[in-house]
């Protein structure tokens, strides 16, 4: 009987592995031709791996291929010599005498993805999705992306809080309203849930603190730079707080722990984009009304809707604190009791506003968090307040007759951090396969 | 203004900290009261956290609080001072100076959570998830489901794997078929991902190796004990690979390390649940027609079906691998190409079978994967061979035209690897919100 033992036994060398290597020493890498520069007796072949780029040598009658059989986008395992070679990257070139190809393209790239700056529009992009990543600066956005996504989870779990996966199909959605996909379910009506929201509550009672990442379903009939229908939502839910300050504290740490993460491994793809982290040491916040007259005082501008904040006054605000603070990030909390869900707690001291936030990143809301009610009788008088019907969320409801400790948590849309991050100006550059309204594929 | 800097001030200690704990220590913990026990002039209070059960005393004049004002269910904060107790769980006990009570339940519980196993049916667990679920062994199964899934990611992260998300939502699926979910997009037919299949091989072209967790959509008229029609996939792709068993090579490793995590750092959950963790040093690997031919002839049984694996088979060949190994996995390799899906490589040697596998698991498949065609002009030969159609599948097969690796992958139903491993009859037990055909709340 044949057995694996989980042993790899490959000769295949990593770009950090090479960068390492000495001089003189025999290797063997594999990648994609990512540009050739043909001159004469010799070529400089560009290879592309996970990694970065590598530069390697091909020489007339040294090497055991004809350059002429080699293409861009050709899928090759090179075997050669190193070199120390201050001109090529890292130091460092590869002098090939061996070259496989593994697999060859059937058609010239549509796009110069070896170019710095890939020369297209957003849309072309988003067409050609799986060759235009292939630039480095392109595919760079996503390896921040999963940065901060590694800081979220394992900075929350440091904190005691346990991953939890919940349904996406459900009878009823956690907001209420339309903006929800609807689809047949075994002939039973069902939704995309637009967020975990209900469920993550209910697991406060069984995990106190847990957290989600997953997709969010929203089917706004917005088409603007910030909103995406399907989008990543990080969320989180812990019980036993004192204060919603306790959340955003809460956040203020995982943003802490994620800017050294990035900074520390992901400094190449950083460095690539131009990126320049924010300063996260200390988070101001300020209560929504106390911002809406900072700004209109300041900058001289006309309140309109005491309610909610416009995308307008958004940027203003942030303008304000990095004016005054130097700051990057801004909390905004009490907003108004009418513009939040029916499971915001509303400030005991002034029940018009509720111990909710979200929080600005220059310029944009990429959070939205509160405490919750935790009391059965006082949810059930608010639902009844606002008209709203229990049908379909009893189990949800139900958890609170049997006790739930005092909680609250947050949604985070990972996009739109990536994207405020990374200084880019339209949140799908930072989604793999945006979903809008015109936009279904690829 | 003010500032949040991250840094938590919170005195409440946390159950590990307890157990660490000197004698005679002045403490402050929170929970859940999970059982009282009333003795008239003492009583114990046994309180329930994230990370397990405390016994507290309270003491008739010694604590604030009348024992009578204290329900099951209540959240609370208590303070007191640590004393050894050798009958107590972690052999220390808190003898309560204070109570305070965070909030109270307005119903009595539907079910005895504190019994050691809940005695009730697996319906009516799933109709009170919330409540049933406040069961340690209960809960304990999701702490064992989130182990898993920290080992999956951790040990891809290290041989150089990208975590990726692709949309949920999309104009066509992967296996074709009608097992998907159909939704209204925006007044266009849309579909629930039932799989991310061709995303990340369209991703292995810009990574060389990605990875996702999370949840996949088969609208298929099961109602079994092992489907669920929603559940999390632990999906792979890699590049650059020889053959398809540096895929089964790849998953054994990743199984050697997530049990070595789970012995690390999910002992409680293990014994709470008495699960002995399988061997998997090594993992025997053996071809479908001659583990067809193996059980058939060592148990008598008469081979049906040529093309496929009937549940029985499943468990037929498991059962010979363990008496004849003592092997709890095995990998059964070459499926038949008319049984795979389209991409399936075909192996150039026999082109009835596939570069293919299913893993097994005491008696379940809990994987599929294999190696999938790389080049263009095959890839558009089989589609023509078996008579579909390219349309909506434009995106990703220009990805092949435009040069791809040699590569494979395999997806894991997270619920069937966390049942199997526990040892739990029914798929439902490890799902937090299960979906089925009769299913769609809680």
């Amino acid at each position: 009987m044949d057995f694996l033992t989980g042993v790899c036994t490959k000769e295949v060398i990593s770009l950090s592995d090479f960068i390492e290597s000495d001089e003189g020493a025999q290797v063997t890498m594999e990648g994609a031709v990512h540009s050739i520069r043909n001159m004469g007796e010799i070529a400089f072949i560009i290879l592309r791996s996970r990694e970065g780029l590598c530069q390697t040598v091909w020489e007339a009658n040294k090497t055991n291929l004809e350059i002429s059989e080699l293409k861009e986008a050709s899928c090759i395992r090179v075997s050669g010599i190193v070199k120390n070679e201050e001109r090529a990257p890292h130091g460092k070139e590869l002098r090939l005498s061996e070259i496989v190809i593994l697999s060859n393209p059937e058609a010239p790239l549509p796009l110069a993805v070896d170019k710095w700056k890939l020369n297209t529009s957003l849309e072309a992009k988003l067409n050609m999705r799986s060759i235009s990543l292939r630039n480095v600066r392109e595919r760079a956005r996503f390896k921040i992306q999963e940065g901060i996504v590694r800081g979220f989870r394992d900075y929350l779990h440091t904190q005691g809080f346990t991953e939890i996966h919940t349904p996406k199909i459900g009878a009823k959605g956690a907001e209420g309203g339309s903006n929800m996909f609807k689809l047949s379910y075994f002939h039973k009506p069902a939704v995309l849930a637009q967020s975990p929201q209900f469920y993550k509550q209910m697991m406060v009672g069984v995990f106190d603190r847990v957290f989600e990442v997953g997709p969010v379903f929203r089917a706004e009939k917005h088409n603007t730079r910030r909103h995406l229908n399907e989008y990543i939502g990080l969320d989180f839910e812990m019980g036993y707080i004192d204060s919603f300050l306790e959340i955003c504290q809460m956040e203020t740490e995982f943003l802490q722990y994620t800017m050294d993460l990035l900074k520390k491994e992901y400094d190449k793809e950083l460095k690539l984009l131009g990126v320049e982290l924010p300063n996260v040491e200390k988070i101001p916040y300020v209560r929504f009304d106390e911002a809406k007259r900072l700004v209109s005082e300041k900058y001289d501008r006309k309140m309109r809707n005491p309610f909610d904040l416009e995308p307008e006054e958004e940027e203003l605000i942030s303008r304000y604190f990095k004016e005054e603070y130097d700051a990057d990030f801004v909390f905004v909390t009490h907003y108004p009791s009418k513009k939040r869900p029916f499971y915001a707690m509303d400030d005991p001291a002034e029940p018009a506003v509720t111990l909710s936030f979200d929080l600005l990143f220059r310029g944009m809301e990429i959070t939205t968090g509160g405490q919750r009610i935790h009391n059965y009788s006082r949810l059930i008088e608010k639902i009844k307040k606002r008209g709203m019907e229990t049908e379909g969320m009893e189990q949800y409801l139900s958890t609170f007759e049997y006790g739930m400790p005092p909680h609250g948590g947050l949604g985070i849309g990972l996009e739109r951090l990536t994207m405020k991050l990374i200084g880019d100006d339209n949140v799908r550059e930072t989604c793999l396969f945006p979903r809008d309204m015109n936009r279904l594929e690829p």
